[in-house]
């Protein structure tokens, strides 16, 4: 099998990246080792950037995000039992973000690519990427779940470039040699123990809260389903959870002040996971003719709402770049791809570490990191600058 | 020996209490345990906010300020050979701080409380403050240098009020008792080797420089004087850096671009000592007719310029709770003493450790440490939200 980009992985980078090459009349095939109904109901971000709506919309993949998706003007910061709220279209001149979750905006792409673009093949799964730093890298692959007898066989994907959208656990990265990787990580200890419930969300926008306790957030998948996360240890186990006693924690954790008559709606659950959390960055995000993308790249704990919007960031950098080579030969943009992901990526992991930092209970934390934090805190609260920065961070950094 | 208001330590904020008081018809005495040549030579902070300006010119102690200060409105930062300047009153509707070292402040206010204050009584060591839950607070001291027979033998002083502005090595905080005290503390595992050099300073404005071998600070006294810093390891001792090893790791330090013609000018350096670095915080900051100032209460990491300030905040919240509430009875403003100084204590916390840590290298930082160290910095040279966040932090927060 021949193509001109072959793209690893069927997450809403790859997606996104094989619609927007599709757009530009450039041939992709795209490999997902799962199957498409795994592919549309994994669980994982719901917050799309301001620039992450508008590429998707131009891309022309927004119409059901427009006519679904929630769009926020703002997040509540909640700690000692007050209550800040961030005006973001007032402190950005006019951004927001949009709740839609992934798996829908997956769904979308995955039935725009089914319909007019170019292979996807389901159940496929990469095995390796071999000759990343020649002009014919290939991508060796084989077919799990092929009715056609082909199951089990291994092939090749001859590729004039290779993007590796495949997430963490992929082997894109592995392609890179060790020579001339970098790793930067760090992991915390402590996760998020999420949960799905049929109850309309308690409150309009997010809500973000630091407690003694821990950290929790409220959030939304849609108006009839309220999407929540604990603050647990490491390695904590879901099941150890039971329903009523992730409710109770999460009612103590976004106490209000006494004379306020907010409350938290509870109703069934419908699922409970709990996310570790690390912060790691692979650098350079290229290698010859393989370019690594999203969550392959890096990973950023969810505190920012950044592992989405950065994933989208990266194939957006790449279409641009590989198209203007193509209509120019000119590679001063793919040979830029790494420097600019980079210098983005760095942002969301200092915004998305800062965001952790500031709103968790480590269990090391001494009193002074404790005052630290309100201090953090209470700084955002009383000064329009800070506020400004948390808002211009929080919707986004420029994709260009 | 009756006063109302009781001052230990004839420091700044000791001194400018005394000013402050006198102005408004309020007797006091000040006890220092240091005689008059120790305390005008010490070698402290240099960096005076609007604020602090604005208090000593009201107070009638700013003449000579006025005439030698060096008004500032800005700072570099330094990092990856690049330079960023921070301006001040563009970013802050007008505020800029004022270069005029500590012990210049200091000389000024004890010529002038000598002239016309209450007593100011040198090599005169406080033992310790007693009584004070009760309305008749007392200090226990001794006096070393008098000429008058006098020496070694112990007194007492009656007070209203004590107000212990004697460090963070004095007796003052030892009398809150430890069931009401609560302390927050951090300390780093590096200091500054400071540098005084009779040669003019190489920038008119100070450089804040992050480099791979640690912090440096380009700062200065005078147009004829330099003051210049060095991040050293923690117990690193002053007389182990010969001159030219000091002048050669500031020059790695603050290096500049290939192209950039910025030199750094050597001089004789006239004074070299390490100084740790901590931060401190004791709550509360009052204790029944006991009230803490500057650094008996507080101690910040110098990054941030802001101990000084912070002493001088404390002792104007006092000086006008007081008068208050000799003029109309009322306690109030005296009852929220702690609560109103630990607020701007905190912030000013916060903001020191957080200068702190963008631009030293801690011996155990991680290289994910290190490119959030440089995103950070990043971020405040590509926003002007983060960059006014940091102006209005520098130039100091309210006394009010």
């Amino acid at each position: 099998m021949r193509t001109t980009v072959g793209i690893i992985g069927a997450g809403p980078a790859g997606l996104l990246l094989a619609r927007l090459l599709h757009n530009a009349g450039i041939d992709s095939v795209v490999l997902e080792s799962r199957d498409r109904a795994y592919v549309e109901q994994r669980q994982r971000a719901g917050i799309l950037e301001q620039g992450t709506v508008d590429v998707l919309r131009s891309a022309g993949a927004g119409e059901r995000m427009d006519r679904e998706g929630l769009r926020h003007d703002g997040i509540e910061l909640r700690y000692d039992r007050r209550r800040h709220r961030i005006d973001f279209p007032g402190l950005t001149g006019g951004r927001s973000v949009t709740v839609y979750a992934q798996t829908e905006v997956v769904k979308d792409l995955v039935a725009l690519q089914l319909r007019e673009g170019g292979p996807l093949l389901f159940e496929t799964e990469a095995l390796a990427v071999e000759g990343a730093d020649t002009d014919r890298p290939r991508v060796r692959f084989t077919r799990r779940g092929g009715r056609d007898g082909e199951a089990g066989r291994e092939s090749v994907l001859e590729c004039q470039y290779v993007v590796g959208c495949d997430g963490f656990w992929g082997v894109s990265r592995a392609a890179v040699p060790a020579a001339v990787s970098r790793v930067f990580e760090r992991t915390y200890p402590f996760g998020w123990l999420g949960i799905l419930a049929d109850v309309p969300p308690s409150h309009d926008e997010l809500v973000y809260a630091r407690s003694e306790r821990g950290f929790a957030l409220l959030s939304m998948r849609s108006p009839a389903v309220s999407r929540l996360y604990l603050q647990v240890p490491a390695g904590t186990d879901a099941a150890a959870w039971s329903d009523g006693a992730v409710w109770d924690e999460l009612e103590r954790r976004l106490e209000t002040a006494p004379d306020d008559d907010w409350v938290l709606n509870r109703g069934p659950v419908t699922a409970k996971s709990v996310t570790p959390m690390r912060s790691y960055v692979h650098e350079p995000m290229r290698y010859g003719r393989l370019f690594l993308a999203g969550d392959a790249a890096h990973i950023v704990p969810p505190t920012g709402a950044k592992g989405l919007n950065l994933a989208v960031g990266d194939v957006v950098t790449f279409a641009r770049a590989f198209v203007h080579f193509r209509e120019t030969g000119d590679p001063a943009l793919l040979d830029a791809y790494s420097g600019t992901c980079l210098r983005r990526v760095w942002q969301a992991e200092r915004f998305s570490y800062a965001m952790t930092t500031m709103l968790h209970r480590s269990p090391d934390a001494t009193p002074f990191d404790d005052r630290i934090q309100r201090a953090r805190l209470d700084r955002i609260a009383t000064s329009r600058a800070a506020e400004q920065d948390l808002a211009e961070c929080y919707t986004g950094f420029s994709f260009d």
